[in-house]
Parts: structure tokens; sequence; C-alpha cells
């Protein structure tokens, strides 16, 4: 605390990312990154573009909107990009969350969003999970000033069938819903078809999991004009040139290589329901997911403490101790290896002694 | 105009950026960019960098921060970086301009700093600069919750001395003073050594003029730990990883090569030199520049119609249509043969006759 702080500052409990060792003899499971490399068109893009380092980017980034647009069929001027999803997620959050009724997430959900809130002074109200820890969209019939919903939701990895999702943007004409899409590719079923059809819709996607770009902060909002001419307004009163030039080409490049994203989410969505099997034959229960993660706990054996004893051997995972999710661990998809290398350490560590 | 937005994206006026062409046929003198590439340890380091895009970027910016807390004579945790310095003073404004008293600066300044107090709701009032458009430092002697100045001013190009900047600094105690140095290193004394001996104090550069590298987004603010944990605290309820791992290690490669930068600035000191003389020849009047950028009026000329006429020949220059300013044109300085075009063009067009 300081004198010298905003009142905002003061009040901040912010955000703590995964850890990001600076080693890389540890199995990284932690982060949910792409245990894939990129596209190699996003390598030689970013060569290419090195030659004019000197020159500022395109502040509208318009190669790259023109690809999303042509990707998912909507217009270059309906796609907003920004500096990860985290920063899209920002300024939707200041431009087109923030009423004066107040927002609405799940209770159980990407633990961003109550810190956004704090950021920009939005009231919120968390909506329990189920006791599957599923969203039940009929608890979100309620009056508020706003939605976000995520879909699949992490770190439960479930996800809504599109029905669903259109169900509540319908209830809701009157309400801007965020759809955040930052795991869809593994399996679940995007809401951008219903973006032709929902004024108040907006899909944010992210360049970091399945087009396995999280080292080069890429993420996107699909909405009709209005949505994204706020978050624009917003991002040219905040930094007119969020993505740099090599991130512009790089994530063009990959969303232009259709056959490496196919491939590469089959390969991660069959490891997924095999690391699902083998973690069912340990004893866990293994939420269903939709991601590139997996959520589970054991019966006999707090998150905590197989998080540990993960980590002494070299092992990282994702735990949160927080209320109702504190016994569970969450576990990315990794490559067949590693996610081998984590099934037998697992098992070592259920047969240890307890306190061993 | 949407019901879907906040108040706050309502009554934003957003940033202009400069004119950033796809066209490479143009001169390019708008935007203040440095006219020669970076350091080739930059693309090197970059190219390196690649192998890691599937992984999330250090969040700390470890590396970075500690190349540039060694070029300065500072503790890595003294050093904030950001996405271009532009999203640094965002966090800044937020984290340490907000207070009940307003926020001082120029009337004529960097035209972004009063689109940050709109987006963050902040009171602000500017102090005119003198007849000979230069900051006039007792006149900030007055009640205000904290000050901005840029140093050299911009568009003016006119810089204070050290001493100058130290005395606003030790006259406000209890206000933060940022002193936003994004031109210094053509011929300005920098206040970071003041850094150590004022609390008060946040210094902000960037590597998109000296550095060469407007096309990577980097910025970063020197200060004591309470102003940088304030801007830490912000960056961290915004987005965790403003800058990707390329940006990261070309910016770090940038800063270790001391040769490149003292080479390059003088290059361009000079050619700033060279330009101001041959403007005096046409008649103009040069303001004293210690950036890489002129600012200049002809007594005969209308500003806009030169810059109009100067576009019809392919060169872009600057011109804000502002009060006290509209005469001026904002050249930035080029390679040598680039300001010789332009001079060459400018006497081509005082020549014409009026209207033609």
């Amino acid at each position: 605390m300081s004198r010298y702080w905003s009142s905002v500052v003061r009040n901040l409990s912010p955000y703590v990312p995964g850890e990001q060792p600076r080693r890389d003899d540890v199995i990284k499971l932690n982060t949910n990154e792409n245990p894939y490399d990129p596209s190699p068109h996003v390598l030689a893009a970013i060569a290419s573009a090195t030659a004019r380092l000197r020159l500022y980017p395109d502040p509208r980034a318009t190669g790259l909107r023109t690809a999303i647009a042509d990707r998912f069929g909507v217009a270059a001027d309906q796609v907003f990009v920004g500096n990860g999803s985290d920063e899209v997620l920002a300024h939707a959050f200041q431009a087109l969350l923030k009423h004066d009724a107040p927002l609405l997430f799940p209770d159980i959900t990407y633990s961003f969003y109550p810190v956004y809130c704090d950021l920009y002074g939005i009231g919120y109200e968390t909506v329990p999970l189920d006791p599957a820890m599923r969203v039940r969209i009929g608890d979100y019939r309620r009056p508020c000033g706003a939605l976000i919903l995520p879909n699949p939701n992490a770190p439960t990895g479930i996800a809504l069938p599109r029905d669903a999702i259109e169900a509540v943007v319908a209830e809701h004409p009157d309400q801007v819903v965020v759809v955040d899409e930052a795991y869809v590719d593994f399996g679940a079923e995007s809401a951008v078809p219903l973006v032709a059809r929902y004024a108040n819709l907006l899909v944010v996607q992210t360049l970091s999991k399945s087009w396995a770009l999280a080292g080069l902060r890429v993420g996107f909002a699909l909405g009709q004009r209005p949505l994204i001419e706020a978050l624009e307004r917003v991002k040219d009163s905040f930094n007119s040139y969020p993505l740099d030039g090599l991130a512009q080409a790089g994530a063009e490049a990959a969303l232009r290589d259709d056959a490496w994203f196919e491939a590469t989410r089959a390969r991660i969505m069959a490891s997924r329901d095999a690391l699902t099997e083998d973690l069912h034959g340990l004893g866990f229960e293994v939420l269903p997911s939709r991601t590139n993660f997996v959520f589970a706990r054991h019966p006999d054996h707090p998150g905590a403490r197989l998080a540990a004893r993960l980590r002494e051997r070299g092992i990282l995972v994702r735990h949160f101790p927080k209320p109702r999710i504190a016994d569970f661990l969450r576990i990315t998809v990794g490559k067949q290896d590693a996610c081998q290398h984590l099934v037998t350490a697992l098992g070592d560590i259920l047969r240890a002694p307890p306190g061993g």
C-alpha cells in the first residue's frame, strides 16, 4: 500500500497465472498449453515479418481479422482481435459487461472474471454450478446487467450444447451475453453460428490452446457491429497497437492451415480420452471434458497432496485451493508419453503409505 | 451508440494513431519511426524464441527486465514492462494518476493523455505552454493529484533539462510525477538518475523510436517499488502475459547492443540537424528538437495545405488540426535521402502559385 496508489489499485486481488518454469526438465501439465508445436507456416510468416520491425504494425490488424472472418464466415468488421483472449475479455468487461445491474457468471469458472470486475468496479453475482458441476441454464433466468459463460467451462471442462447457449442468449435480449470459448475446439459446439442472429452475443476465442500459440498472445471476439465497435473504442483509448507485427503475421498463417488444426486437435482429443480411461482405472472421478485438460479427483486422496507429490516427481498440474474444487486436479492433456508418465506417477503415489 | 454499451464507452473519444499505409511506395515521415532497421541481434533472438511458441511466455518478463535494469543501473524489481509505452502509460493513469485532485499536463502534448483520462474517469487540467511552446515549470506549482510531463515534449520536440524535471519532482513530494521519455535518446537528459532519490518519480520509455522496434511493442517504466508494484497489480488484473515470447527475446537482445544504439541515434541526430538547417533555408520556423522529428511552420503557408500537397507527392507527414499548432507540420527524421526528397518537395510547393 502506498499513498501514491489510486483507490482502485488498493482494492485489487490480482489474478495468479499458472507457473511458467524456466527449466525444461519438468513435465508441464499445469497451464493447458498445446503439447504440439504450431503449424510450420507460422514460423515462415514470422521470419518474413521481421523485415518490418522498425515500423508500427497495422493498428487494425486487417490481414489477421480477414483470416478470422474467412474461417468463421463473418465480415471482417465483425471481428475484434487482442493481445490474448485475456485482453479481449478485459475490454469486454469494461465496454459491455459493466451496467447498473449485476453481471452473472458461474461460481466455479475462470478465476480472472472477478478480478476484471474489481478492476472496473463491476457488480457481479455468481451462480452455483449444480451438484454434478454443470452450468444449469435455468438458474440464469434472473435480473442482471449482462452474462458471461465459458463454454466449455473451466476448470471443470464440461460443455453446454449450442442449443443451451442459444436459449440463454434468446432469454436475455436486452443483455450482452459473452461466451468464452477458449477450449471449444476440443469437441464442444461453438456459438459462432448464432452471431448472425443475435445482436447481444459476443463469442471470444484464443489461439493459445487449439492453435498452439500461447507464446504469441492472440485472442479474438466475434459479434455484430455495435458490440465490436464498443471493443474498438476501448482498445483505441487504451493502446493503439496491442498486437505486434510478428503476432499478426504468425496468427494469420496459423488460421489458414486447417489441415494442421484438424490433425492436432484430433490427436489431443484421443489422448484426453485415453487419459480419462487411465485415471478411471486408478479410481479417479473425471468430469466429462470437452477441453484439452481433465478435472479429476480421487475419493481417498486430497488434491493438494497429490499435486505436491507430483511436483516432487517433476510433474506440474494445477490445483485450486477453493471451495467445492479443492479436491480436484486440473491436468493438461500432454503428448502420449507425458500422459503415461503422469499415470504411472499417480499410481505410485496412490500406492505409497499415507504420509510417505 | 448501442444499449449494450457501458456508460464509459459512450463517452470516449478514442485516440487516432498516425496512418500506417500498407503500400511501400510512400516516404513515411508521419509516425516517428526509426528509419534504420534494428540490431541484427534482435532477429537472431526472435528466430531462437520461435521454438517455444506453444508455451506461455514468462509473465514477469524476467530476462527483459534484467536487461533493462542492467542498462539503467537499477534493480530488476524497479522495472515494469508493457505492450508498448502506450500500455505502460494506460496502467500508470489507472494505477497512479487517478486521484481526487486533478492531473496536470501541458495543453499541447501527446494527445493520448486526455483519452486515458476519459477511459478511467480522471479529472485533469491542462497547463498552457509558454508563447515559445515551452513547458514553464513554475506553472505547475499548484494543487493537483498528480502530474505527467513528456520530456522531450511532443509534438513540439522541446526538452527540459534534468534540473527542471527534478525541480518539479521535488516540489510535489506527495504527488506522482510521470516523465514520459519516448524521445529522450535523441539528445535530451533522462530523469532515470533521479529514480533512486525520489519515491514519487516514474520514468517511462519505449523501444519504438530509438531502438527501431515499433513493430515489436515494448515499453517500460522505471521507479521505486511502490510505484512499480501498483503497475504490476493493475497489469495482473488485466492481462497476465502482455508481452509475447518473441517481443521479450527481441527487446532483450536489442538492449544489449549498445554499439548499434549509439551509432544509430547519432546518425538520426545528425540528419535532424541537417533537416532543420534545410527547413530554415526554406523560410520555416523550426522548434529546437531533441527528438527524431521536427515541428515546423512556414509564415506564409498553412500546415494543412502543406501536408496535403506533400501527400500528393507520396510524402506523409503529420498535421494536427488543433488550436495553437494547426500551422505546424510534424516531420519524422528519415534517412538522408528521404529528408532530401522532403526538402525538395517543400521547395517546389512553396514556389507554386497559390491555389496551384
